[in-house]
């Protein structure tokens, strides 16, 4: 079973690929993907290929998108969402199932608390997949989301199957 | 000169299309892409591929999408923006240009006020666009929006050629 997760951004969007055997992860790759152009319809192009082209050389069985934190700045959040509807349609367009998590949800299996910061993420992340290299921050997020959606399915197969919740473990 | 208007939504999209030969304008088609599914991958997919087929049955030469009001509903404005990165993406992955235009000024353009409700955008889409059948309100909007970039495009135009302002009048 190999899951992609995917941390949405319009400058910078990460994306990190892990493989869930039974209990146990192995990472597969995780990079950045850095929109180029100088309109938005440029670089919402940029983001549709480079994800695209990481769909078609890992081919992950499924995906999860990180539920974007709505803030105040509106601006911000239209920016975030337009990308956000890039890294969704991607994975649906490869036929996948698109899991969705809120960061707090993804903090909390991650690393047991849901106001974990940024480096307690990556270095629990280091943790849990270990000899990988993170080539950003928001590769980092992203190996952390398909953390979280690799517990998720597991748990929910564990559940479909009426096994033990010990069999959960990570 | 085939223009593509879009007024995006994540629930209904609508589209339409104007042929601008000179300074005349001519009603091609419009409609509303209502998305499909119970998921948001799934909603996105089925807009993405609604737009598409749109463009393919039309092969317009150019698109302008809406730069859309960002309210203070945070989970509105996320939504609205998944959709419209969706807007954008479909004309940019056909290789058009892209024109962003405010609801003010489409409406100034297209009614010469910046504050007209959407009766007043249909009537005087109806007006320029004689014998045109509205789809929906969605559809009216996308077509002042065409008609907004035929304007402004032509005035470009008119502008680069250094000929008198009077030959942009519709």
């Amino acid at each position: 079973m190999r899951v992609l997760g995917i941390d949405p951004g319009l400058r910078n969007l990460g994306w990190g690929v892990i493989d869930m055997q039974g209990s146990r992860l192995n990472h597969v790759g995780n990079g950045t993907c850095r929109s180029v152009g100088a309109t938005l319809p440029e670089r919402l192009l940029s983001l549709h290929e480079q994800l695209s082209a990481v769909l078609a050389r890992f081919a992950p069985d499924t995906a999860a998108v990180e539920q974007t934190f709505v803030n105040k700045d509106g601006a911000a959040t239209l920016k975030l969402g337009q990308a956000r509807g890039i890294a969704v349609l991607v994975p649906a367009q490869a036929g996948l199932s698109v899991g969705e998590y809120a960061p707090n949800t993804v903090k909390k299996t991650v690393v047991g608390v849901g106001h974990a910061d940024k480096d307690q993420v990556a270095h629990m992340v280091k943790i849990q997949l270990p000899g990988v290299a993170l080539h950003s921050a928001d590769a980092a997020d992203a190996l952390a989301i398909a953390i979280c959606h690799a517990h998720h399915w597991s748990s929910k197969r564990v559940v479909a199957a009426g096994s033990a919740r010990v069999e959960m473990g990570a």
